[in-house]
């Protein structure tokens, strides 16, 4: 437990730092040299938008309609003062950004709201806006002419937290034209301050499975995502009692309570587990056609999903045959749960760790080292020129669901 | 067709009117006398934001922080202006709204942006904020202990606009447990300004169908609602090429393109048509378990929604035998479709008609009592003290989906 209360602290540092430098740090443009005027939309935009756009730096432009404001923001990488324009517009040009997915907001007189040109999206606690900077790896989650799976969403009353919960379930191409196939399933869960609709709308893990199942990469499965955030504070470890996050954009909102005090990360998977095992796996394994035992159940989670994954996983061996943990800590040699590694190789089949090259790695690396000498067969995955972003948790799924399921 | 073009002009009157209202009225505050102090956060805020409220008279009280900010007004009604307080927050109040869902914005210095304490909805042309105000009559549509069917989403490319599109499909309760059964469809549109997740996330068909089907009030159905604002200006009738809402919220942002010139309101159904019977029909009857026949096929939907129903329907009658058209246009007695009553009563088995008792109700009456004078029986539903809003909808669907396939 040491091993787990420790990534668990790091995991805290390293989410905390990243939504930070998201959404609320102050701005402090660096004097930037003439961006190159090949930007264009968007993809994260609504439609007919023509802000923000995107440059083929990875910088972003955006403007702002607000005549009478005295000063106009976006908080966003080290935050961008924009310029007042002639027309009651206000526009700025950020440093250059990752590649992939970033939340921000604009703040307006100071006041912290969405920028109303981009869609929204649930993160960092709250719904609001982000931006899509185009990756050089984008094929891998592009809506293509493949066949393709469904997104669902399940409506049940949990009697854990006495209260009507959602999750989103991926059925795979085929999946209603043969009705007598059962498949595997994939229990996939987001991170802090996030929820059930991140690995759909986010993460696109629907497209990335699509793609990967047309070129015969993975095996056809269901993914079952839902929500994480219960029995812990949405403020961080140590403030007030939780809420649970609703996540309601083609769902009604639940009558979602607070479900138990605010507890810290060390406990971040108790109650969650319990609504997964009591009430969600039982669920799943009656409604939809699944393969339901150990050898083909799977769970994997980014950051605080990863550190679910962890707590849930290693107790319950007898349930789960592959474990994914994406920037989201990583299990030492040292682990009770491998105390008898020849009992521990025989249940797991794939544990995956995975980081973005920005994010620190040691730990991880040297548990993956240590693993390995110690003849427990792991992968460790590093997503290049990436931090605690959702870059690298869409190229973590990529390369896991890859390895699920193949013996 | 003249009565068509008539109608469209009306129901573009009344839709221009309501967007109007809900969104860009100057601020025009009526002196108020004090309001009573029982007010409750709305059902439709971000989980945990204490703002806006609603109290018993179903008045709305809005918050917003912005410490530097000269100006701030909410969007809704006659519009708000808020007052600053000492904190640096703004606050004000409406006057009563009708029960329902309200589409608003707020202006912080002359920039009109989303609240960010609302959940966001697609409507007026955008991703933004909106009010939920109790209803005495809310129970219909509440997420309640009974069995609840699923919400899919469906991915698939059309020929006609050679882009990838998104639907909705309700399932009912039972249809993965009895993988014999078929059902009845309904395709079910959205408004003008709107899109494939107004019916979901506004409407809450879902839970509707849900509640009416646990209590024997609807037979068990599959309901199809899909993106109909293709060929059509978002602008309106008279504007540029149209370019087609996305409504990305958990899935990907298609690959969406212009989708032919901006048509008039009178061809409103022409793509449209176009896609659903050359495509999601078709589609509908491949993947799922329909009863793929006229008796079991229904077409409705709301403002532009049911012009398209009308345009549709009346054209294709050997394709469906239940037509709904909530607050959009009615059918007159000399409609040509009519011309031979006993064909149109042979295969027409239901004729639904309805709005809001705010709203203009002249001509859909006098139209009612005519069909019925002729022997054309049909059934005019007028939803008491609402407007061209979601509240008329949510009590026209529940209306109409009681009359749906019950012979």
């Amino acid at each position: 437990m040491k091993t787990a209360l420790l990534s668990a602290v790091v995991f805290c540092l390293l989410l905390s730092g990243s939504i930070k430098a998201q959404t609320s740090q102050p701005a402090n443009d660096a004097v930037l040299p003439d961006a190159i005027e090949d930007f264009k939309p968007a993809t994260s935009n609504q439609d007919g938008k023509p802000y923000p756009k995107v440059n083929s730096e990875r910088r972003a432009r955006f403007r702002i309609i607000a005549p009478q404001a005295q000063t106009v923001r976006v908080n966003i990488g080290k935050g961008i003062r924009l310029e007042k324009q002639t027309n009651g517009s206000w526009i700025g040009t950020s440093a250059p950004l990752d590649e992939g997915f970033h939340y921000y907001t604009i703040t307006i007189d100071g006041a912290e709201v969405p920028d109303p040109n981009s869609k929204f999206f649930y993160g960092a606690s709250r719904w609001g806006s982000a931006i899509e900077i185009p990756a050089h790896d984008q094929d891998f989650y592009a809506l293509t002419d493949v066949p393709h799976g469904q997104l669902r969403e399940d409506l049940y009353f949990s009697k854990v937290t006495r209260a009507w919960r959602r999750c989103f379930v991926y059925t795979p191409p085929g999946y209603e034209s043969d009705t007598t196939q059962r498949y595997p399933v994939l229990y996939l869960q987001h991170g802090f301050g996030e929820d059930e609709t991140g690995w759909g709308a986010q993460g696109h893990a629907n497209l990335i499975l699509d793609n990967l199942i047309a070129a015969g990469k993975a095996k056809p499965m269901i993914v079952v995502m839902d929500n994480g955030m219960v029995g812990i504070s949405p403020m961080g470890p140590r403030s007030a009692p939780a809420t649970q996050p609703a996540g309601a954009t083609t769902a009604p909102s639940a009558d979602r309570r607070p479900s138990g005090g605010g507890r810290g990360m060390g406990d971040v998977g108790k109650v969650f587990g319990s609504i997964l095992l009591q009430e969600i796996i039982p669920m799943i394994d009656g409604k939809y056609r699944t393969i339901a035992d150990q050898p083909h159940r799977a769970m994997a989670g980014l950051s605080m999903g990863g550190m679910q994954t962890t707590q849930i996983t290693l107790a319950r061996l007898d349930l789960f045959s592959h474990i994914g943990l994406f920037s989201g800590g990583s299990i030492a040699v040292d682990n009770p749960a491998l105390a008898d590694p020849a009992a521990f190789k025989s249940k797991v089949k794939v544990l995956f760790v995975s980081y973005g090259s920005r994010e620190n790695t040691k730990v991880a690396k040297a548990n993956h080292d240590a693993l390995e000498n110690a003849g427990i067969h792991n992968t460790y995955y590093e997503s290049a020129d990436t931090a605690h972003e959702w870059q690298t948790w869409r190229r973590s799924f990529h390369e896991f669901a890859q390895l699920l399921f193949q013996n």
